[in-house]
């Protein structure tokens, strides 16, 4: 792959210069749209060999470009709070807001390479890997966030001489240039780097974020390639439509029209807690999940929890039962509404990525990130497009939570239409509970078909082995709370 | 996944029959409308269980459709003319033309999951096929295919009841009905194939296609839904724009405005054999080759040559002096040039696909599949998406040959400009030469240097590690076909 970047590539110091004018005024121009539009953002990737001058490439770009709307992303080693959550968080976290542009150095590629060279990563696995990452950024580039990924090349034997030259007197590596692989000495590492990187480039080189190999010799072609590369992703950026989602003309939407039992009208709604053993049977379960979650064996794992179900189906209720057995200094709870501008200006899952707790903790959402497929599906406020590709990014987001040893477990709380309507009477009654019920609660009760349908078809496509569904029958609270409880313990018990 | 499948669905008589009426008519007209745009063909696969009655629902639909637009694919084990082809030849070789249906039987997720449940596939090896399964299937839909999944869902013990029912007097299974899994018997292969498929549905539910799961007990329900998911594909199907590809808005083109080296003017094309040694070189090459392509380790291997280069840059000549080595039963040429009906009907990679030849045979392609990036981008025959996935969708396609244990070939010959006008003007002025001076010829000269910066696209994108291009110096004819030969006889040596 990218056999022409073994040729020379220089430009010479007067074209350059007058390129350089140019490109400069116009970088700018674009950066200034990009930042009014504030519809996308740029993530500008900047890989490549250790003395391929990925410092310096960075320096003049932030030379060139307003740098009150550029932030710089940079990863090596993961600091302690990284390397207990999830491997993609630390990415998640500092995702750029929308109309900005962020340079990338230290990319989940760095990583993916590292580990194949380094460890015995199997090819199976690595290129599972590599698909995964592929998704990753298909999701990105649907939900407004253009990644442009480069490639800084430079020969073995010119990019050894060069880092010899940057080595401190005392022998040391000067940091801002050499990030990821300076622990990777041995030529024989360095070649199996080289392998990977070319397999690397094969499998993720897509539609949706393809590489740009840059030749890094001359720093004046370097600088200059890396600038136009940038200037017309920003173009890009700017022009695509409004809404990007390509996907939504692709979408074949597998419904039949004829009818379709809904799962939660087939639960049986009658059942019942005992009454008088319900206190203590409480207590035991409550009991059991405080010997889970403190046990040493948990430090290592962590627990997401989604509530969903219909409004005033006693979520709260049931969150407060669950969070009564934890251990204050180890648990959150996410109450989940409307979004916030910060989270607006960024894909939809980062709201819940920024939120993912460190292994040894608990989080436990009030509402979840199945928002996308529920109520901003049944009222409209995101296409066809995005709800139906969401299924699978919601698949693929908790993936990877389950092989980060999270244990993800999702509630659904059924109430009936008539039990909905007494509550609702009841909060309105009461002045202790009227700040419960909101106008939109009357609202949404009018949607009931439109809901059941969404639910449906939320489970029946993000009920996966690792993260399947659990129903839970709500018109008797203390039944509710005592199956949610049961079922964590169960989930708890059965992923140890 | 799928839980919604779990609950009970039926169709009361009187409701099937109003709605079989409206759906025979809708059916129709969709179809005629489909047959008549020529635009798209639709596959429907259809899945399930043994017993679910995949074969009463193809009875059904072809009674409902017109047959004359219809064909079933039905596939078993693979045939003798199969099984020495890559896996995916079979699929290839049937695939319908546009405009109309094809009801896929034991389609390749068949395949997938025969091999899971029977073979010890590993955890990653399976992810990766379902990965590739779900880069084709895309690719198919950009092509203008598309696919329906639908899985005929019934409980496990309903299933085995039913299975018994069909039985012929003598115990033997009705072939018609059960077609792949019969050799599953024992009942934990079964747990492990329903384990395996809603892995399957997990991962290969996609945005292009997506799986639609229809409960099968009830054979009116069954029925009705599966013509109904039918009819929504083909409305579909007629009414996407005329052009596909969404991914069209969905590239970034990564490339810089900058002066870049083209990879074919660095070549020395001054490069001479030594006119006294050059037939004992060439006899000595040719006997090389012959003792690679006639010895027993052969017969387990493939052979693919592709031809590319400059107008008049010798590959006739070349191929000649390659197919005088070759058993004259093992080896066929492949001109290619403008594509036939048939081959317009249906996706680019058709026509290569069909003529992949068995294992232990050698096919040369004069002109390859690289003419989408090369003829079709430089004439704008295909849209800009086109030829920017079909980088990707290249080397899927090489990674499957070799994968499949068949050698990948694949040669440029260059020539320069000057060089080319020199053979023209001889073709010209030589009446047994003239045939082979076209008017395109010439046409294609003024695009010179658009052609080279295809050539280096091409080369970048798609020399592989499994598939590398070879550049062939060829202003001396003989001088480049030695080092042809040289390259074959290298990778045969290399791939042993």
């Amino acid at each position: 792959m990218f056999e022409s970047v073994r040729l020379p590539h220089d430009l010479r110091k007067e074209d350059f210069h007058a390129l350089e004018e140019r490109l400069r005024e116009e970088l700018l121009d674009a950066q200034f749209e990009l930042a009014e539009q504030k519809r996308r953002c740029v993530l500008v990737l900047i890989n490549g060999s250790d003395g391929a001058g990925k410092g310096e490439v960075l320096n003049k770009l932030y030379e060139w470009l307003d740098d009150h709307f550029v932030e710089t992303l940079s990863y090596d080693q993961p600091t302690e709070e990284e390397s207990l959550r999830p491997g993609a968080w630390r990415y998640w976290r500092d995702m750029p807001a929308k109309g900005r542009i962020g340079l990338v150095l230290g990319s989940w590629y760095h990583r993916a390479l590292r580990e194949l060279a380094i460890g015995g990563m199997s090819k199976d696995a690595f290129r599972n890997t590599l698909e995964e990452i592929n998704r990753a950024e298909q999701m990105l580039f649907h939900e407004g966030v253009l990644i442009l990924k480069i490639w800084l090349f430079m020969e073995g034997a010119k990019a050894h001489k060069r880092l010899d030259n940057i080595r401190e007197p005392n022998g040391a590596l000067r940091r801002a240039v050499v990030l990821e692989w300076e622990e990777i000495d041995k030529k024989k590492e360095r070649e199996r780097l080289n392998a990977a990187a070319l397999e690397v480039a094969e499998v993720t080189s897509t539609g949706s974020a393809p590489w740009a190999v840059v030749r890094a010799e001359d720093s004046r072609y370097r600088d200059a390639a890396v600038a136009d590369l940038l200037l017309q992703t920003l173009k890009r950026a700017t022009q695509l439509q409004a809404k990007p989602s390509p996907v939504a003309r692709s979408h074949l939407v597998p419904e039949t029209a004829l009818p379709r039992p809904s799962v939660v009208s087939a639960l049986d709604l009658t059942q019942k807690a005992h009454p008088e053993s319900y206190a203590k049977d409480l207590l035991k379960l409550q009991r059991r999940l405080t010997e889970f979650t403190t046990a040493k064996s948990f430090r290592d794992r962590g627990l997401v929890i989604a509530f969903e179900g219909n409004d005033a189906a006693g979520k709260g209720g049931a969150i407060r039962r669950v969070r009564e057995a934890l251990d204050p200094r180890r648990f959150r709870v996410y109450g989940v509404s409307a979004p916030t501008d910060e989270e607006l200006a960024r894909p939809y899952l980062w709201r819940f990525w920024r939120n993912v707790p460190r292994r040894g903790h608990v989080a436990i959402f009030d509402r979840s990130w199945y928002g996308r497929v529920l109520v901003e599906r049944v009222e409209g406020y995101c296409t066809q497009d995005d709800w139906l590709r969401a299924y699978q990014e919601i698949n693929d987001f908790e993936r990877q939570l389950s092989e980060a040893n999270y244990t993800v477990v999702k509630f659904w709380l059924a109430i009936s239409r008539d039990e909905q309507l007494a509550r609702f009477e009841d909060r309105k009654s009461k002045p202790t509970k009227r700040y419960k019920l909101r106008p939109d609660d009357w609202r949404n009760r009018e949607k009931w078909p439109l809901y059941e349908r969404a639910v449906t078809d939320m489970v029946d496509r993000t009920s996966s082995r690792l993260a399947p569904w659990n129903l839970v029958e709500a018109n008797d609270k203390k039944f509710a709370r005592l199956k949610v409880l049961r079922i964590i313990n169960e989930t708890l018990e059965a992923s140890k």
